[in-house]
């Protein structure tokens, strides 16, 4: 199988010459370029939580990615496609991507708790993945209960309606707890759906779109080596880090460093559902070009502000010590909210339930992610790596 | 007593060459110029709900107002000084009014649905008002049940520390269902008030606020008559027509007219909750200068968006034929929403819940009223009042 992907580039432009795997580079694609290390936020059902796409390039934003599963049930692909596509539906002209559905499908269908989701621990989920089979998922649907089934090959066809530059295969993501026996079956199924993927993906393909691979495998190194080593033989223009990555951060480290030792640096390599401020820097050390999660924008709507340099890496303006202060939330951050808003007046605007302080959470948030992720870019060529990790992270 | 108001002005520029008592006039404060007829915004915490100050900059307003009863009770009127002011704190340096308190302790006291609360009107709400006596009014917290006074002189001394340019005067705000005795006792009431805030404003003026007093009298003409007199007798800088103004709108029409026949009209008047379309061009027709209401943001996060010369004045983009229309909420508009987003866009977002859609449509309708307040401005000098009406107002 070949693939080419002529409107789309991947250039490593600058590597680490402090010696780790970190590098920094410049991903092309039809809505424009973008600078790797690279965060991408989660606009969930084609819309920023709180977050309008002019506050997105306010504060720097450079790309952005929306969910299959949320989508083809509400408003449906169809819709999407009718509209002109993701871009001009939602009124984003930069860079996009797209996951497969399969994330969603699978945490939201143990009944587990999603990362997005953790806000609403409390309540209690009906399991909705009802079948997983040779031919796909069946799964009813969060909205109205009623029964879908997803496919490889119906992922990619509700990926290309939607029309993002960066999609991913349809996988089986296997959650923390699946044993060695499971796991293993579950990515020989997810690899043979992968080459699906890329039958379905030749067929309609425009050049409008580049495929990513995902690595399964679990905790097991020999398997996220195997997940390597199948991805890089088949012709995706990236690959993206899926499944558990364990239960802690050193297991974390740990699994990423499996995944990376085998697989084809040419490529640019995503990290899916990760964004906390350490992960990032230590996924950057380990060669990892682009991160996503829903968490920045998530705490933000929690009254938390993302801070450089602070345990726990943000602080929450609901506590009473920022009553009277009149200092903004991160003096050195220079985003909308900064320039213009006190913590005081944060905090009295999430007492008074004010969705602005929300807004302007979510926009500090979105600032400081962009900001991070310059700052990695500026620091790699330099070597300047570990220092301006002490910075930002508090150990 | 008199009262001078050096960084004040209102000078009528323009009036309505077609006979009606429609005019154009310039209101300069210390922060700043504006035109009128306007429409002030209801910032009543301290914040837009769901709009930051650049977006209501973006969408051209002029004016906005703030809640004392509110800010009395979060954050409170002395952390906000601390904080350097209402300006400062909430990032708002153009115009700002602050109401009395006394319109929210009133019409939530009674356990009547205000019209900002409208939304929620199968919550059960306790009549918080305790006491109206000479004094002032007793009445519990919304927030914490506590028990507040709040006195004519509390009243100007909170609206001191918050710092907006334009004050009223604390006046009891009789529902619909007062009869004319208790309706002329309370305006007696309200104009002895008067006098004693005239007197704290005195006390601690500073030149950097202007003082309107307020016209009670419910739907009667004779104490109408003798509310206009009373305010034209005193140093006010302008008046507010406030009570209630009848059960439809031929009677508020009519109520206004008693109040504005006798008014001082060198003043500039402000019409006190009222901001439907068709209501403020007859308001205009009748020499009303400025007008105020929480509907315009209110309803955009019900899913209405304001549309000129339709029926109802709004359409609602959760309604199902909007589902797969790809023109902008209103082509004629040019604001930020319907510059960039789709109606089904909006529909989308309404569906999903997404907060953007609140926010999408907030700013529309933001947009719509100062469009409709500099259309009438342009409109008056010309004699075109009545054929803009034409265009606005759905008969």
């Amino acid at each position: 199988m070949t693939l080419t992907y002529p409107n789309f580039a991947f250039d490593i432009t600058a590597t680490d010459p402090a010696g780790s795997r970190a590098r920094v580079g410049r991903l092309a694609t039809p809505h424009g370029v973008l600078q790797t290390p690279a965060f991408i936020f989660c606009a969930t059902k084609a819309a920023m939580k709180a977050a309008s796409p002019a506050m997105l390039r306010d504060e720097k934003t450079t790309i952005i990615l929306s969910n299959t599963y949320h989508l083809m049930l509400q408003p449906g692909a169809d819709l999407v496609e009718k509209m002109g596509g993701l871009h001009r539906f939602m009124g984003w002209d930069g860079p996009m991507l797209t996951d497969s559905g399969g994330f969603q499908i699978f945490s939201l269908g143990h009944g587990s708790v999603a990362d997005e989701i953790k806000g609403r621990r409390e309540i209690a989920r009906p399991k909705t993945l009802l079948k997983i089979s040779e031919k796909g998922a069946a799964f009813r649907s969060y909205i109205d209960g009623s029964k879908h089934l997803l496919t490889p090959e119906g992922s990619i066809d509700i990926q290309r309606k939607l029309g993002a530059d960066l999609i991913v295969t349809f996988d089986e993501c296997t959650p923390f707890h699946s044993d060695r026996t499971y796991t293993e079956r579950s990515l020989r199924l997810s690899n043979r759906w992968a080459d699906r993927c890329i039958a379905e993906f030749e067929r309609g393909h425009t050049g409008r779109q580049a495929l990513y691979g995902i690595l399964q495998g679990g905790i097991y190194e020999d398997l996220r080596h195997e997940a390597a080593e199948f991805v890089n033989s088949r012709p995706f223009f990236g690959n993206a880090v899926g499944g558990t990555l364990g239960g802690n951060t050193a297991q974390m480290d740990e699994v990423v460093g499996y995944a990376m030792a085998k697989l084809d640096r040419t490529r640019p390599t995503h990290l899916l559902g990760i964004g906390g401020i350490r992960d990032i820097f230590a996924g950057v050390a380990q060669g990892i070009d682009s991160f996503d999660c829903v968490s920045p924008t998530r705490i933000a709507r929690h009254g938390a502000a993302l801070m450089p340099g602070v345990k726990g890496e943000r602080v929450n303006l609901r506590n009473a010590r920022f009553r009277e202060d009149p200092a903004p939330v991160d003096e050195t951050c220079g985003c909308y909210c900064c320039r213009n808003f006190s913590r005081a007046y944060l905090h009295h605007l999430l007492k008074a339930e004010e969705l602005l302080g929300l807004q302007l959470l979510t926009q500090h948030n979105i600032a400081v992610m962009n900001r991070l992720t310059r700052e990695i870019q500026a620091a790699i060529p330099e070597g300047r790596l570990g220092e301006l990790r002490k910075r930002w992270v508090a150990e």
